[in-house]
């Protein structure tokens, strides 16, 4: 099934960099690696729940994730099964429409049985999603309704982490990036153990907040959650919705190689996450709860607080 | 209104490039710019349609462009007004959550009034769209749904740019971008007259959609539609979603500053819109229509092409 790759035939251009040499511009036609995207409809006992433009690949994680994000399921159990639908007219193929050839597989549908008992979304939520290679929570048609609330308190995780630890997190991340380096066109999200340093799931998708859903779905189908002591690392910008996605699972630290919007930081501060950005060479902004951030003193002052009164102390 | 970047007090920590050095972690606290990220509710006579967290400013535009991209609007004449809603519980002041702050103003819900005679939305789009930063269409449960008609035959325009013209389209953005190089946080969009090379709009937006759906906007609402002759030109990565709001402007050409994804190259293909992706330096890759880009030939070469036959012709 999941594709995440697609060779396309491209003309790469090269333009001549002066007008003035015997050099036209030249031109090259040969196959390139794209990401791929293909939408994908998430149906609950086969009613349509959402429809994500994603990378094929750890769909049923996917829909977990995007789950959690929506308050439905906290933990595995919840989540019964979920299968994709084949046959005729399933995941838009026939439609004639440019995710005709896209859907062929039919692994464009996904449907996911809910364990006895636990209640979908809600009823108002439960039409109308569509949620794109970018798009966290999808279906709410008033501001208000927003914010999800979150059944865990990350602001009393005790966890903490070395500064010099995190600045290493987004080549860690780079490394297990597998189509990255092909297609330039992914976005990463990787689950970091603060305590030990461990490697726990890295995903890739079109979207970023895909990749979070696909780790967090990992998180729940293993039965991880509350994500406590962890970090999690992101390859771009964090938006409002990341750092949603982060406190819905649990996770008190989200790490980013860019910016934060307003309303990230805003959340983050509400939420006790602590939201780090611009995470590059030897440094990095930390924007909320930067307690959790162990610094390294200069050698002195280390000595000084081994021996906080050295004089006098006999 | 449009407050588009916001001052936060960060921690800037730099580590200590080697531990056996006398220096320790440094940290400085410091006001720190932000891309602004709201909610915005888009209303169509009272009626919520649709929630995008977006930049504040050029919202009118933002909700004339999403209705053009939802091919509901095409000209100016069909867009009404729009009104910023006020008062007590309008944009979620009150709720306490974590847009209570960022809606006090409340700029955050904007009600447009279709010209008499102009259909809304259909019924089943029109109820629970949520457009994220990054999110395109919205509100849309089945896949079948995902590709909206265009009015627009893009496919017919016999616009051409010369390849170096395209490959200094992303520096001339940049030049224009005014917040992107304090926060580091924003996309733009600009649209380019072809034939003259004129810039003639630029937009920023926590979200690629967003700023594109501002540009379509600023179009329609000077009845520029279809957008012929023109070239998109954006910040990212060229998404099915990109590929579509141009094609529903009647854009016939779409240039990224990176990669493309499977399906934004097949849309473009099904549409004839040239897509033209990772423009850096004096490189391109052309993945669609590139008959509409215009090479410099070799000296040569270009002599021959002015005199197709010299030998014999007389």
């Amino acid at each position: 099934m999941g594709r995440i790759t697609a060779r396309r035939s491209v003309v790469r251009l090269t333009v001549a960099a002066d007008e003035g040499t015997d050099e036209g511009d030249r031109e090259q036609r040969r196959a390139d690696t794209l990401a791929v995207e293909e939408p994908l409809e998430i149906r609950i006992a086969g009613e349509p729940l959402a429809v994500t433009m994603r990378t094929p690949g750890n769909d049923v994680e996917l829909a977990a994730g995007f789950l959690v994000s929506e308050g439905v399921i906290h933990h595995g159990a919840q989540f019964r099964s979920a299968i994709h639908c084949g046959g005729p007219g399933m995941g838009g193929s026939g439609t004639g429409g440019p995710l005709a050839g896209a859907t062929e597989n039919t692994y464009n549908v996904l449907d996911v049985a809910l364990a006895p008992g636990v209640a979908g979304p809600e009823p108002d939520r439960s039409r109308n999603f569509y949620t794109t290679s970018s798009c966290g929570i999808c279906g709410t048609a008033s501001i208000d309704a927003v914010e999800t609330v979150s059944a865990y308190d990350v602001a009393a995780d005790p966890m903490t982490v070395d500064a010099a630890a995190i600045l290493r997190l987004p080549e860690r991340l780079r490394e297990h990036q597998a189509v990255f380096e092909k297609t330039g066109g992914l976005h990463a999200a990787a689950l970091f153990d603060a305590a030990t340093g461990e490697l726990l799931v890295v995903r890739e998708d079109v979207g970023r907040h895909n990749a979070v859903d696909k780790v967090v779905g990992w998180a729940v189908l293993n039965d991880r959650l509350p994500l406590r002591g962890t970090v999690l690392q992101v390859s771009g910008r964090a938006s409002f919705e990341l750092v949603q996605k982060a406190v819905m699972a649990g996770i008190p630290m989200l790490s980013a190689v860019s910016a934060p919007s307003s309303l990230a930081v805003e959340l983050a501060a509400r939420s006790g996450l602590t939201l780090v950005g611009f995470v590059r060479g030897t440094s990095m902004n930390v924007y909320t709860r930067d307690d959790r951030i162990r610094r390294a003193a200069a050698p002195i002052e280390r000595a000084g607080m081994r021996h906080p009164e050295p004089v006098g102390s006999a």
